[in-house]
């Protein structure tokens, strides 16, 4: 067993780092990393170099023997490394604007991990994250990829498809529900087992089991007064949720309550603008305080930023591929059968054993009946974006916006593509 | 081989039941019925009665040795039947004006044999055509039964489910479609093989063959000023059937078109009242023709009606069967694995070779692969609207209507079913 | 519609190329031959101008305007092919003695399409087929490939997989059999609807109907003292049939008559050679007879060297592929999931409806529950054998061998590998 | 979580059982078990009372709270059950000595858990394993069944097909690897992964994974003069082991090595009679050594019985289930499409996370693709025995034994068929 382990992050100039770094400190017992390699673009060097010294100051802290480098030279940082993790955005927050309002301007949900918007995402980031895959193939074949970068599903979809890299796609929603949950019933997280059944950002929990009982029904009948601020389902239709047998995810209000989410989403894009401006200036501020050479530790202010969790999964995950510690945890893998209306080749997000080889599956036991054709509906456009995005092919990413559920018709769908392809025009290179 | 046939109508007061009688004629000689019964309930007494008048004159006309019989017990016509064709409308006309207008007030396509309409529709008919099974399995255990009552998909596959009767459902839909392909390339139809792909109302035409050379590309690229009045696709975005490389059904339009087909609809509503009140007013004109007793023959003006080659599929199919024919019609059949990702048990509407056992699937060689999320979406609808039908079940019902791609939410989903459900009460035992 | 068709017979110096010749005359209105290639090598060279020979002077009887031309010369032969049918034998009947006689040495049964010594003309055979394949696939890339080569389950499967030639394989076998049962029941073949399940030489026949009723019972019942010397099932156990629900072909005697099988084989072995040997002596006899100038179609004797039918199959399927027929035939094709419990892209032997773009299978209806193991050991022999043809493996070869059902040890399975590939070197480049 | 358990024990009076009761003692902190309750039939009450007596002795001499009840009267025993392990054997060791005994005069393998052997085992124990089932339903339907009782694979298949019992299939094979494993390796359990395919009695360990990486290649290529008396391969050929890329369970040397195995059981009962007979001994020993009122702990002698760990893996198990602990263990479960050549309600022997839901089986990475049709035909055999044995179906009895890869005919299926029926005429009320 290797003792000492080499982490880069790609993409580190990002807000989350110091989340990540915080994790690195909180788990070095068992996850000895010696060496963290901070990567960036030339885009984003003063954001990288604020990052490097904050980490440093962190580590510094903590008193423990790890190094911190940060380079431009992706190729220099990923040499015989054992963890990556990618956290890109390619087009940055300017990009996640358009994917959020653009679709708007003709009634369509805008969000940058599904529906049209996550469709350029894709586009933008596949390119990008196969030609680290081919840096990681030639210089650290061994390393494990693990990939934040969204949309999750399709990303981790094409990096199995089209790369020999071992790849484990990352999302904190199941992380978050599952903590909420912990809290909520009051036990420990080891003790509840909540069934995952579906893809990233489209999953229902189909189960949650304690002490070998299924308490599902009881949190479905659960008082409807109850309003804790980050609880995922208070808003759910009672009535349907009984019927649905299953608590579905917070994106499938996107799904579920079309109606009521775009009258938000246009609420909101005129008067506090879109998410993606929003989050720019929580960034800007974060990036006020990381600045500050006193800061040595991971400001409060960080969890309000969104993403909460994500390099605890992140850290989880690698502490227990190290330790082949084949405990429990919701992931994005190949789906090999285990959705058996789906292909084998699809990722999916759904409960696995994590071994030192990697992400195991469980078989679900209970699937919702009425999801399955939606969630046929969501992979097939991501497996259709997957393709259009590694040939450049208009006609493939037609068929994936025509054929999303939150599209209402091939009229709309054409011009959506149009001015969406136009307008990330530079960061489609494959397309133009 | 019986040398004379039994032939059944349950539901013989429609006004297309003249064009049966046509086919019975002119197809005499392949297909030696004998008996036709006429059968419908007593609120279609009047009809029945003009019906089998215009029928017995038409075949007196004709000279054969043809009996008619009508009758209001059901039960006394199908013993010892040999083929049986259902063409009920439970709720007639009426209903048919709740399933079109009730979702228009919400925005939602108002259509008898999908969506919100489709599910009502499927619901009031089900247990119906389900209690002629148990006749038709009591008394009549060899017959074939022939629907033609719509939701035809939905109403084969429950009789599939919950019936050991023969049974095969029909549409005019391919046939129509191969007609017009026929007249326009000017070769005869057998000369022509269209692969079909999908389900009732929800087919795409995946490949012509003449002559074993596929002529797709060609009628994708058809000149776009062509406009006959029954093409089936020249409104259809040349640049998206190029991508999609099939051509839709004319049903696809409502999803494919979604927000164009709402509006129209929304007019014809406003202006010349639903197609089932314009209907209702052709069916007056037609039985006002059929009272004539110097009608002898099937009158032109049915042709306009709607529906046409209904009954032509009808005679084509029996005299195949009969026969032992082996020739390929499109029929409504059990999947058993012909499309993977459909259930064994789902109906499906393809190609198939029809045998005197009944009709055997050909597997199609090129699914579209951009349409299976739809296709598996809108199945999932059909089977959970049969499983609301069979048990009467409210919570089923709403997970139908959720999870139909045209229903934009679970609060439109629930007001819709809450409704629908009411208005229904009359037709829906089961429910109440 | 093409008016002319270039026909090409590869391995033509075989004693049945006369009985083709006598098929292509007479059914010369419907499939307009006019130009027959007979190929073979050097080695057959002798045999080729025979049968050239004695073709021209049955065409000339014939008087139809049909050429005929001899070549060593493959490729020339090939361009531009419309049909081409394959019926090579590498190594020649010598080959075939081994394939029967080694495996006996070992208490094990010898038979050149399945077992050890279908393995080895396995390996002999597909990786010259693939070079055929080649040549088609440059010089007639729209030609119809007929295999009649054995073991033609293999050799089809193996051209599906490595090459992109269209492609059908065939046997005499189900023709035979439904010839047979035409005769025994005096109805003409098209009134007999057989269902063939399984795999080329490992087929049963899962039903029998007739004008819509199952006869397999009966069938099955036949009275025991019934002793037509072609009837392929009258030594069945008829106990095992009626538990079988099911008429095996009879190849399946080797799997279900082990022990009585290789006593005949022994007992035939010691006193009059292995069947290689009897048919060398019936084909010097048969070419003895076409030497004679006077001869001027094909001899009585030809039918009483087995294989009958086999080439009667071969204008039957050109005759429906060129008109488009679409009727049923028993064919060897790609198994596109028909087979549930078999791999996709197996080679399967079952009912299909023969159009211009080639065979479509028509799905069964009765799949003998209790075959599926046998059925999927002996596929899985095939295809490993295939794999070990194409790379020259000999531990893929070593797994087809131990794994099949007749090969007792992998002991026995090391030793007949040895042997076998050792005798067989000649024929074996990939693998020396 | 319940603070004490009651355990149930059907076929306590077996040699066995002492081993149970240590491992009851030993876990006792993390498994409370306060109540042991064994059950025999009539003909086994003079054992059941040694067993009893001595399970007595051992508990008092632990110092714990643990009673122990003895009954003959089944259903006093499982009311209110936590855990119900059934170790019966119908017929008791004579029936046994059949099962072995009558194939060998037909060079049959005999043996009881596969071929002829194991089908009529299977045949007398299913409806009395589905009889206590149903006492299970009724009176402690929450209770896991721990199935020991062989044939386990087709026992535990038949009731998850034929009962709502929650139950789970043992064997000591799975568990007896992983231990010699660890010792050879010198590691401990826990950090090793093996991953094991197949049926019970018929699996191959597909790959051994310590620290992430493949250590199977090591361990296939181990110098052939190592001969460790319990290394469950170490007369595998090697040329044949490295083909396969898998090491084989033990039991498929009757399939591998069939010639060998045939004459060593022949050579066996001709010197030291069956192994039923040499069991016999070596019970009636333990027993006299069990009645020694001196004795107070398992006998060492116990361990050469066979069957070591077969109570540890059923301590183990219990533990898991009742502490949620999520380890890994090789279980028979259900299939559901984890080994996709096989139905979905097979049962298979593969790697499980043990929950307090029971055990998931985890997906396995590595098929051999070799053994597909083997395991199929066993599979196919096995399904087909629990319908004759549910049924008393003699002619799927017959279709089980001629499909059997084992069995070299038709004429000896039958035969061995009708003298086996006849001598356990007393155990199958069914069949006659």
């Amino acid at each position: 067993m290797k003792e000492t382990l080499k982490l880069v992050v790609i993409g580190a100039g990002s807000s989350y780092t110091p989340e990540l770094i915080e994790g690195i400190i909180m788990h070095h017992k068992e996850l000895p990393v010696r060496e963290v390699w901070l990567v960036d673009i030339e885009a984003g060097r003063e954001k990288l170099h604020t990052i490097a010294e904050l980490s440093k100051r962190m580590i510094a802290e903590s008193g423990l023997p790890i190094t911190v480098a940060q380079t431009l030279e992706r190729r220099e940082a990923i040499v015989g490394a054992d963890f990556i993790c990618t956290q890109i955005r390619v087009g940055m927050l300017e990009a996640r604007k358009w994917d959020e309002l653009i679709p708007l301007q003709y009634d369509v949900i805008g969000q940058e991990t599904t529906g049209p918007g996550g469709m350029m995402k894709g586009l933008r980031t596949i390119p990008v994250i196969l030609d680290i895959c081919k840096d990681i193939e030639e210089l650290a074949p061994d390393a494990w990829l693990l990939n934040f970068t969204n949309p999750a599903g399709m990303v981790t979809e094409a990096v199995h498809k089209y790369s020999s890299v071992k790849s484990v796609g990352l999302c904190n929603s199941p992380i978050g529900f599952q903590k909420w949950l912990s809290e909520f019933l009051g036990l420990p997280m080891e003790k509840i087992y909540a069934e995952f059944v579906g893809i990233n950002h489209l999953h229902w929990v189909s189960d949650i089991v304690i002490d070998g009982k299924s308490k599902l029904q009881e949190l479905i009948d659960y008082p409807q007064n109850y309003k804790a601020s980050n609880v995922p389902f208070d808003s759910w239709d009672h009535r349907f949720l009984n019927a649905l047998k299953a608590i579905p995810s917070y994106y499938l209000s996107y799904y579920y309550m079309t109606d009521a989410m775009l009258a938000e989403q246009k609420e909101s894009a005129a008067t506090t603008g879109s998410r993606a401006e929003v989050v720019k200036k929580v960034e800007e501020e974060l990036f006020e305080l990381y600045r500050n050479v006193e800061l040595k530790e991971k400001p409060k202010q960080l969890e309000q930023r969104g993403g909460a969790y994500y390099s605890e999964a992140a850290v989880l995950l690698m502490r227990s591929i190290y330790n082949d510690s084949r405990d429990i945890q919701t992931l994005n893998v190949r789906n090999n059968g285990m959705i058996d209306f789906l292909p084998d080749d699809a990722s999916i997000e759904v409960n696995c054993v994590v071994t030192k080889q990697g992400p195991l599956p469980i078989p679900m036991r209970k699937i919702p009946q009425s999801v399955k054709g939606l969630l046929a509906a969501v992979k097939q456009y991501e497996s259709l974006t997957i393709e259009a995005a590694v040939h450049g092919d208009r006609d493939i990413a037609l068929q994936a916006m025509v054929h999303h559920p939150l599209v209402p018709s091939v009229t709309v769908a054409e011009q959506l593509l149009d001015e969406m392809l136009e307008k990330n025009k530079a960061f489609l290179p494959l397309f133009h």
